[in-house]
C-alpha cells in the first residue's frame, strides 16, 4: 500500500483526492493546504486523512510514501526538492517548473535517490489521445505534416502566470506524447490587454527539425470553449474536438499526392483524395484515475512513467523558448 | 445601361456573369476566355454576348462601359491598366495586384481618369460580415482586443500562388472593412509540404498602432472545412462561424473588467461576465449579387466603393508584407 | 435540522446523499440499501450515516423527519405510504407510483397529517426548464401550438418497466411544468423488438382541450444520444437542446401569422417572420441541489412544493393512459 | 435525342430545365406556364425553347417525346392522362396523384401504351440515401427494427394542401426505397393550428407485417430546419442528417442482443455493444441531374425506373392512408 501525501487541496486537488481514493494499492494518507477551510472540506469527505497547513507535515510523515503536489507552480520546485530529499516518490501539477535549470535538477535528484518523478500531463491519459497515439504509432497516418491546436475559453485569469503557462501545457504534452520528437525552436506572439502584463492570448509556432510544423492558439479571452486539434499526415488525417461530447477523434482518409509525370516538366499533378471518415471507439474511463493507477505502478515497479520528469522537461523547455520569445517580440528561440 | 465586359470564364467568372445579368441598369455585353469550350459554354446561356478569345475585342468593345477581371492574378495589373487606359471602369477579382507599386499605379490611373476601381472582396458583402459593421460601428462591442480568423479545408493546390494569396485576401479584406485600420507590421509563418517552394499552409500574426492584434490561420490541406472568426471587444464578443447554414453571426454578452480595488495593492480584481448570447437575423441576399449592384451604382453615381481601389491596395501591401516574412523566417515587416 | 432518511444507493442515491449532505438545515442521518457492498461505499463517504439492510431501520429512525425513496417504482407506493404513516415527510423518485389510486392514496395520506409529499422530477429544477417557464409566464410564446419532445439514446433496458415508464417522466414533468394544464387524451404507438413484451421505442400523441398538441418520442435503442425539446407560440418558438453543453435553450423570434384580407376571398394571406435568436442565460446550478433544497424549504415551511404529489400524480396519470394505449393498439385513452 | 417538354417553371420547374439541359442525350424543347413572367425569365434563358402559356401545346408538340409536370398535385393525374394518351413519356412532381384510383389509372395506361412513368422522388437519388441502401442491401444493418425521421422546418403554408401532403412523400419515399416493402397499416396526428383546416404539424405512425415500425415527424411550423432520419437494426444503427454539410451519414457499430442464459431463468441478459462510427464518402453529384440522367436512359432503353409509377403509387397509397386516418382521429388505416 503507497501512502500519499498531497500538498495543495484548491482547484485540482480535490480532484487528485478523490482518484487516489480509489486506487487499489494507493491510501491517501496527509494532506495540507493553507486554508483551513479546504482542510474542513477534505476532512469531512475522507475522515481518515492527517491535516496539516504545513508541508512539512506531509512530507515528514513516515507514513507518506509519495507526495503529490498541486499548488502553484512558483513552489513547485522547492517542493518536490524537499520530497525527493525525504525519499519520497512525485506527482507533481503541470507545469512541472518555472525553468529547464529546475526541472534539471529535480530530474537529477529523482535519479541519484532512484524514486520515480512524474508529473501530471492528464489530457495524455485521456482515451483520445491514446487512441491517436496508436493510430500514429502504426504508422496509419504516415509522416506528419503538422501539429495544430486550438485552446481557448474565458478563462480565469492568474495572476502569476500568463495564460502560455496555463494552457499551453496541455497542447504541449499531447504533442510532446504524439510526435515523439521536441522542436528545434520556438516562437510566441500574444498579448496583455488588461494591462497588467500578462498575456491572456498567445500564438506559438513551432519549427521542427524536418518539413513538420506546429502551432498553438491559447487564450483566456474568447466567447466561446474550443478544444480542437488538427494533425495531417501522408496518409491520414485527424480532427481530436474535445468539445464533442462522443466522436472526439475523426480520422479521415484524405490527403493530397504529387505525382511528378515526366510529360508535365512545367506543372506538378496534384491529386485529391476524399475517403470516408471513422471516429474509433475511446476508452471512457477518467484520465486521471488512469494516470493515478499509472503512478503507483512506476512508484511500485520502478518503471518509467508515459509523463515522467523527462518528458515534464521538455515541456518547460519549450515554455521557457515561448516566454523568451514572448518578449524578444516573436524572435525565434531555440528548443534546448 | 452599362455594358459590362468580363475577361476569364474559368472558375469564378460565371458566377460574375449570372449575377451582372441580373443587376438592373447592367448588360452582360462581351466576354473572352482562353479557351473555346469555356465561351461555347457562356454562349448557351447568354446568347447575346459577343465572344472571342482576345481580351483586346473585351476592352476595346465600345459597347463595353465596365471590365470584369476573372483571370489569374498576375495578369491583373496589365489587363486593368489597359482598360482603364482605354476609359473603362474596372472590377477585379482579389486580390488586386501582385505587388503595392502595381496597385498604386492603377490607383493613380482611375484618379487621374476619373473612373470607377473596384475590387471583389466578396465577403465584405454577405449579410453577416455587414452586420458585424453594424455592431462594431454602432459601438457595441467597445474597443476590440483582437481579431482571429481560421479558414481551413482541403483546397486546390495551386501552381504560381501560395495559401497566402490564394485565402488570406479573404479574411485580410473582412478584417480590413471590420476594423478600418491597418496594421503597422505582419509576421508569416507557413511550410509547403509538398516540396514545392508554394506554401500550404500558413500562420499570419498581426500587429496594430495599438493593443490590438490580429491572427489569420489559412490552410489547404485540413480534412474539414473551416471558417471561424473570433472577434473580441471591451463590452461583447463576436463568433462568426460561415459554415453554419443558419445563425453564422453570435453575438456574446461576455467579458472581463479590472478593477483596481484601492485595499488590493498586490492583486487586481478580475471580474468576469457572462450574459446572453444572440444570433441577430442577417440579410441572406447573395453577397456578389448586392456586390454588383454596388459596382454599377458606383459607375453610374461616381462614388467611391467599399472595396475600392485603396481597399484593394491595403489587402496587396499585407499580402506582400506576409509573403516578405514568409521569406524571412517570420521577421516583422511593417506594412506600408 | 431536518433528518434525511435515504432508502437506496443505487443508481440515483448516491445523488441524493451528496445533495442532501450540502444542503444547509438538512443531515443525511440513515440509509438503507439491501446490498451490503453500496452501503459500505456509502459509509466510507459519508461516516456518520446510519447503515442498515432494513428499511424499518431508516422509516423507523426518531432522528430522520423525512424519507427519501430511490428505489425501483413497484416499490414507491408501499415505502412511501409506510413513511408517511410514521409521520414522515416523502421525496419520492420519479415515477412517484404505479397507478393513479396509488398516487391518490398517498396524496390523501400526506394532506391528513400534514406531510410534504414531493415527486423529484428533476428537470424541472434545471436552469433551462426554469428559464423557458419564465418566458412563458411573461407571455413572451403567446398562445402555445404544440410542445414536441425527443429523448433517444442507446439505454439501458429495464426488465420491470418499459421505455415509457423510464424516460417520458422527463419529458412529461417538464411539459406539465411549462404548459401548467394535463392533456385530455393520449395515444400511444411502440415496439418491443427483443421479444420481451417491453417497448423499448414508444411515440406518445397528447391531446389538450384547444388546439395544443404535444408529442414524445423516447428509444432506448438509438446510436446516438438526443434530447431536444421544441415548443412553439404564437409569437416566439423556443428549442430547447440538453445536449449541448452552452445554449441550451434558443429563443426564435419567428412565426407565421395570417390576415384575411378583404380582397382575398380564395386566400389567406401567411406572413412568415424570422428575426433574431437570442440564447439566454442559464443558472448553471445543479438541478438535484435546487431540487433538495427547495424540499428542505417545504418541509420547513409548509409551502407546496413546485413537484408535489399532485404533478407526481398527473404525470403517473399520463404514463397510466400511455400504458393502456399502448395495450389497446394506439386508441385515445382518456387521462383522469 | 428526346425532347423534354416542362409543363410549370414555378418553384421546382427551374431546377429541371436546368438538369434536363445539362443531360446528354435529352433537349429541352417546349415549357409551359400560366404566367407570361415565367416564360420570359425562361425564355431568357434558353432562348431555343417553345413557350406557351397552354398545355396543349407542349403535350401536342411532335418535338416533345417526354413530358415533365411540375405543377400543382391537383392537376398530375389529367396532365399526365393527357401526356400518356398522347403517346409521351412522363415524369410528375411528388406526390405523382391525389388518390390510388389516379395513380392506377396513369400506370395502367403507361403499361398499355409501353411509356416510361416515372416520379421525382428526388431524394432517392442522393448520394447518402444511395449509400444506405447499399449498406442495407450489403445486409450490414442485419434486419431493420425502425425507420424514424423528422423534417422540420418554418415552411411554406399551402393553400390546397396539408404537411402530409407537402413533406412526407420525401420521407415515405426515402423509406420506400431503403425498406423495400410497404407497411400495412398508417396511423396519423397532427393538427391546424391557424385555423384553416390544414394541418400544419402532423405525425406518422407506421405498421409492417413484421416487427418492423415506422414514424415520420413533419412539421412546417419549428423555428429550425432538422431533417434527420434514424435507422435501427440488429447490427448496426444509421443516423442520416441531411443538415450536415458533410458526413450526412454516420454508421453506428451500435446495437443490444440478448442472451438467454440457462441460469438466468427470472432475467434476460441484455448486451450493448458500441463500437466504432464510420462515415462513408457519398456522391456528391445533384441528386436530381442523376434522376434526369435515369429518366432518359429509362425512356431510351425501357427499363423499370427505380421512382417509377409503382413506387409513385405506394406513396400516394401511404398519403390517402394517412389522411384518412387524420379524419378519422388516429385510427389505423390498411394501406392497400
Amino acid at each position: 500500500m503507497t501512502g500519499i501525501g498531497l500538498i495543495g487541496y484548491g482547484y485540482w486537488g480535490p480532484n487528485l483526492a478523490r482518484n487516489f481514493s480509489d486506487v487499489a494499492n494507493a491510501q491517501l494518507t496527509a494532506c495540507c493546504d493553507l486554508r483551513q477551510d479546504r482542510l474542513d472540506l477534505l476532512g469531512q469527505k475522507y475522515p481518515k486523512v492527517q491535516l496539516s497547513t504545513s508541508t512539512a507535515d506531509v512530507i515528514g510523515n513516515p507514513k507518506v510514501d509519495a507526495v503529490v503536489i498541486a499548488t502553484p507552480v512558483s513552489t513547485h520546485f522547492r517542493l518536490a526538492r524537499e520530497a525527493l530529499m525525504a525519499g519520497k516518490h512525485v506527482l507533481i501539477e503541470k507545469p512541472m517548473a518555472t525553468s529547464i535549470s529546475e526541472a534539471d535538477e529535480l530530474n537529477m535528484l529523482a535519479r541519484e535517490k532512484g524514486l520515480t518523478l512524474m508529473v501530471d500531463h492528464t489530457f495524455v491519459y485521456t482515451g483520445a489521445v491514446r487512441k491517436i497515439k496508436e493510430i500514429i504509432d502504426q504508422g496509419e497516418m504516415g509522416e506528419i505534416y503538422y501539429f495544430d491546436s486550438v485552446r481557448v475559453n474565458l478563462g480565469l485569469f492568474q495572476h502569476d502566470s500568463n495564460v502560455v503557462w496555463d494552457l499551453a501545457p496541455h497542447d504541449l504534452s499531447i504533442m510532446d506524447y504524439l510526435i515523439g520528437r521536441a522542436p528545434s525552436a520556438i516562437s510566441a506572439f500574444g498579448a496583455s490587454h488588461l494591462g497588467q502584463g500578462i498575456e491572456n492570448i498567445a500564438y506559438l509556432n513551432l519549427k521542427f527539425d524536418d518539413n513538420l510544423i506546429a502551432h498553438i492558439h491559447i487564450n483566456w479571452l474568447a466567447p466561446v470553449k474550443l478544444r480542437k486539434t488538427l494533425i495531417s499526415g501522408t496518409r491520414k488525417m485527424i480532427v481530436y474536438d474535445d468539445m464533442e461530447t462522443s466522436e472526439k477523434v475523426k480520422v479521415y482518409d484524405s490527403g493530397v499526392s504529387i505525382t511528378e509525370a515526366p510529360e508535365n516538366i512545367h506543372h506538378t499533378l496534384v491529386q485529391y483524395r476524399t475517403g470516408d471518415m471513422y471516429a474509433p471507439k475511446l476508452d471512457q474511463r477518467e484520465a486521471l484515475s488512469l494516470e493515478c493507477e499509472h503512478f503507483i505502478e512506476a512508484v511500485v515497479s520502478g518503471i518509467d512513467p508515459a509523463t515522467g520528469g523527462h518528458a515534464g522537461r521538455r515541456i518547460v523547455a519549450m515554455l521557457e523558448a515561448a516566454q523568451e520569445s514572448l518578449s524578444e517580440q516573436g524572435a525565434w528561440i531555440s528548443v534546448h
